[in-house]
């Protein structure tokens, strides 16, 4: 008899329920992950809300969450089974190593990437998956199973950091204080950043930024277009903020635009050409969950503090919905 | 008595009379060059017509021209005196080395920098000029001195590839076939590029870009979105022209925007993230002149078949309003 | 019945039989190429002289031969058929896409990698072969089979041209003008080199080196201390030659250390540290195939005036001692 | 009257005279600087033992010394005349920006730099010295003028981490405990390095070296070749710790060599291919001390803590005996 285990399923837009269903077996170089903390993203929410991100559409029932950690309950044909009981964070794709961005270390970039909870891949809101053994992170003491999900944006954070060549004396402008911007205020820090400043349009929102090592908070709306920063990391998706944090960045600044949302921004060209300010995007992140998980056992990043409710997977819906106040930073779901 | 030299002033929009104007002096570190070919730009038609760019405004009687090629008249304190005699492309700016940019590297991006034909700041209009010694790079025999004065563009050029970091096997996007566009092509397929696409809404400009290396040359609302191009170099300045060329890139694919024009453009936020698009832009050029040089003396850039029209100082006004022909590709004022 | 090819084995040192063997299946995800040109490098005489090549020793019968090119016979799961009749180069490696540097984009230091002709890897000295898809690479027309075949020394010299970050304008000093050495100043002059200084102990070398497009060709013991090279490509594996290489460097200088043979040897560490130069070496290769692909289709490099001997697979003992021969420089062994 | 200072002149091998000189008068862009703290470079107990380094040869009387802060006493002409008073430590040396190398950012690589205490450039061990202005980097409140004077040390450290490229979660392997080695530890620590190895000779050291952040401290001649380094920072100079540390390194590491003394050293070739190494060595530096104040200033790193003497500048020559102690870390002489 083939086992089951309980996972909650989009049904349709604004409908969850928990299934049933078998739990699968590892392939050959997988590894069975028994989930046990799974963070909330807000495109698990926009999914949910809305069926749909761009040209990603939900078209059969699906399992969302992506930012995942557990316990190794199974190894698959060519892992060594000594994995069994490990705890591992888990970095949710699959590659195809045959294509030209994968093999040149940009995998992330793979036309055929399978990635947790973007259709028609399953996400984590479940009691167990399966992933590459290669991508089962073994996560060392000290670091809790919740902080082991939130490994996940936090390499975010980190691919976000690295395409900004951000270094020690650096002064950084993060907009958007929800929590990858809090992450990135971090992470800043941890870098060397002597100045970062944070930018959103919550008063709350700034003065938590100031604990998690801004500099200096302000509200979107401030001119900073004299403050010369040497990186913006962009987090709130906001065409305004992607605008004034161009402008605000210094001769040969450095912007990396992580908020999603809009499909086309206006950028100050003339900065851009006058100042050879560089921008780019980061599309989720490659070879980064050893540094990531660095930078928490190290403390020089806390994710844990993010952490600010906690449901079972029955109440999958409601940490969704939770997910959405504006003084929630981070919701997990613990499915076992 | 001082000695005198003839010189081409724009004294409002639109007027220009030669005026006899006392021979600069060299300071120490200095030459002076007599000039003997200066192209035209641009820019320089833009403050012909318009008496300012943007920000820089022409207040005071100005002299344009910043493309320019001659001979070494005499050295300043410090400069070895063999040098006299020496035919000489100019390097048309003073840098602060006290700057930070200037100490990393990034000299044009010194916020001090002195740009010939840049309000206040003579340009080359005149029998002779002055700059500093290391900026007055020796021409070798075989290079013309009108290409010694189409150095200063293939510099930009130069620039843009270096930034797009362009290498063997590229598919490159030229946006644009102006004098610019046409120099770009050359570099890129110089640099190794196998395809290099080249648009603009001129047929007669697409056939010259075949000539000049393009393997396809189409209109510029031609759909490239398939492309996928690696690197893009925008050469037009056209809004539409970079939203499409950003388009046209592929994953981890490179832009320079190097066509000014406009403050503020709209850029697809959703392919920059989704293929992690690097776009930048170039303001100038530093340590770029032996390249260019060794493009024109290896014959991998052929700059003299851009000129197509040739002035005296006395004509400086005709050759401008020449530029201003669609026909047109280089226009050359020789002052002496 | 199970089809049956011939192949080249060496038993023992200096002992090569052509046995029958079973012809090989793909494997999912591989291709079984019939081998029609296999060059032969001086690692393939080192096994076959002296058994052994450092650590990797020959315990078992072993096909040599890593250099070769053929035609797909057949396709293992999940590659597109249509692939079978296609002209292919076979970069001849098989990567553990789960270690560090593969998935970093160095897969060459995978340390699982698996390589032909090191034992106990079988090569290409035999009618058919095995290769994942992605690293059989089709052959434009245009590229002759042994051309295809010495893609793969032409890989080696990309490999080294990358990281000596080679541009347009530099000086470089190739010591060694072996099969590797000419084709490095082929790639050398390709990238742009104004000079290319080749030095070897015989005169037939540089002669031929100059035909290859040195600028310069000398011999060994030429003092070269003054040159100031950008770049070193050492061909040579003397260690002399390193030495008076690096010392022939000037600021910043880049060498790269092709040449094998020797387990240590002796760098002038003042020159390294008074003018910062880069020192390193390259194991083979990665990604570098497109490129070199391109390099023989546009014409930059010519790998077919390589070919100083042909031979049929019951001539490959005849070929390895071809090969010996001073005045060779790239004998090809023809299997089908 | 011209006013006088002190002066510790080297007038011959082991022999320092305090003099009175004339106060050197600031030429335009530069700042007369008081001493206030001038720290011991083994390059100083060097000239003062053997009168040469190398080529570097003390043919006239010369004044040591090149690790120094104090405070702005006057400013040459173009200097902003607000700035006497401040404190200020002293990057020591004077540029030709018409050098190729220093204008492509790299002006420690100048061929005409002019660098204290090498002849015939006198140093620091006076009560006044000229400096560029932009040479003279503001002190923040906070930072000793003790530890303003090993800025200069750290700078070295700064440079050699940044070639080393040395990041998050990264292995690194430090030879020689003495200050620059204290003053690497730190750094790698601050830069994020999980694991810093520490080795010497000196028990005493390797004790230190833990409490500056080694994470790990063995004697020199431990066996570490299965240690697979990310990064060696070798600080002994000494000929066996540079072969047994670039064995220590793991594929794609990264080697600085900042230990200096022996012309040429022997290095395992086969590791440097077969792991593709990288070695390089660092010459000084260049635009370090924002980067290196800015370690200090956080906290990052502890120079004070590295002072274990201090004396006056008729005890100079104490000082510089003081400095071959083992048990010394770093002497300091006070001008003024």
């Amino acid at each position: 008899m083939t086992p089951t285990m309980r996972a909650a399923v989009l049904q349709a837009p604004g409908e969850i329920t928990v299934e049933e269903r078998p739990v699968p077996l590892p392939d050959p170089g997988d590894v069975l992950v028994r989930v046990t903390a799974v963070g909330i993203c807000g495109s698990d929410v926009h999914y949910y809300r809305e069926g749909r991100i761009g040209p990603f559409v939900v078209e059969e029932p699906l399992v969302l969450g992506h930012e995942s950690a557990g316990v190794v309950a199974a190894v698959g044909d060519g892992v060594d089974a000594s994995r069994i009981g490990e705890r591992v964070s888990v970095e949710p794709q699959r590659i195809d190593w045959s294509s030209a961005q994968a093999r040149a270390g940009r995998y992330n970039l793979d036309p055929q990437v399978q990635f947790f909870a973007t259709p028609p891949v399953d996400g984590a809101f479940a009691e167990y998956v399966t992933i590459p053994a290669m991508f089962a992170h073994r996560l060392p003491e000290g670091i809790s199973d919740e902080a082991g999900a939130l490994l996940e944006p936090l390499s975010v954070a980190v691919a976000a950091a690295r395409k900004s060549r951000l270094g020690v004396g650096d002064h950084v402008l993060v907009t958007g204080a929800g929590p990858i911007g809090l992450i990135l205020t971090q992470v800043a820090r941890a870098l060397g950043a002597s100045e970062v400043v944070v930018t959103d349009v919550s008063e709350d929102r700034l003065r938590l930024a100031e604990t998690f090592g801004a500099t200096r908070a302000v509200v979107a709306d401030t001119d900073l277009s004299e403050l010369r920063a040497d990186v913006l990391l962009e987090a709130s998706g906001a065409p305004p903020a992607i605008h004034a944090g161009l402008r605000a960045l210094g001769p040969a600044g450095r912007a990396v635009l992580i908020g999603m949302g809009a499909d086309d921004v206006t950028i100050p060209l003339s900065a851009v050409q006058n100042r050879e300010l560089e921008v780019t995007g980061v599309f989720r992140y490659a070879n980064t969950w050893p540094t990531a998980i660095e930078l928490v056992r190290s403390g020089r990043v806390d994710l844990d503090r993010l952490v600010t409710g906690r449901f079972s997977l029955e109440q999958t819906a409601q940490a969704l919905e939770a997910a959405e106040d504006p003084r929630s930073l981070k919701a997990i779901v613990h499915p076992s």
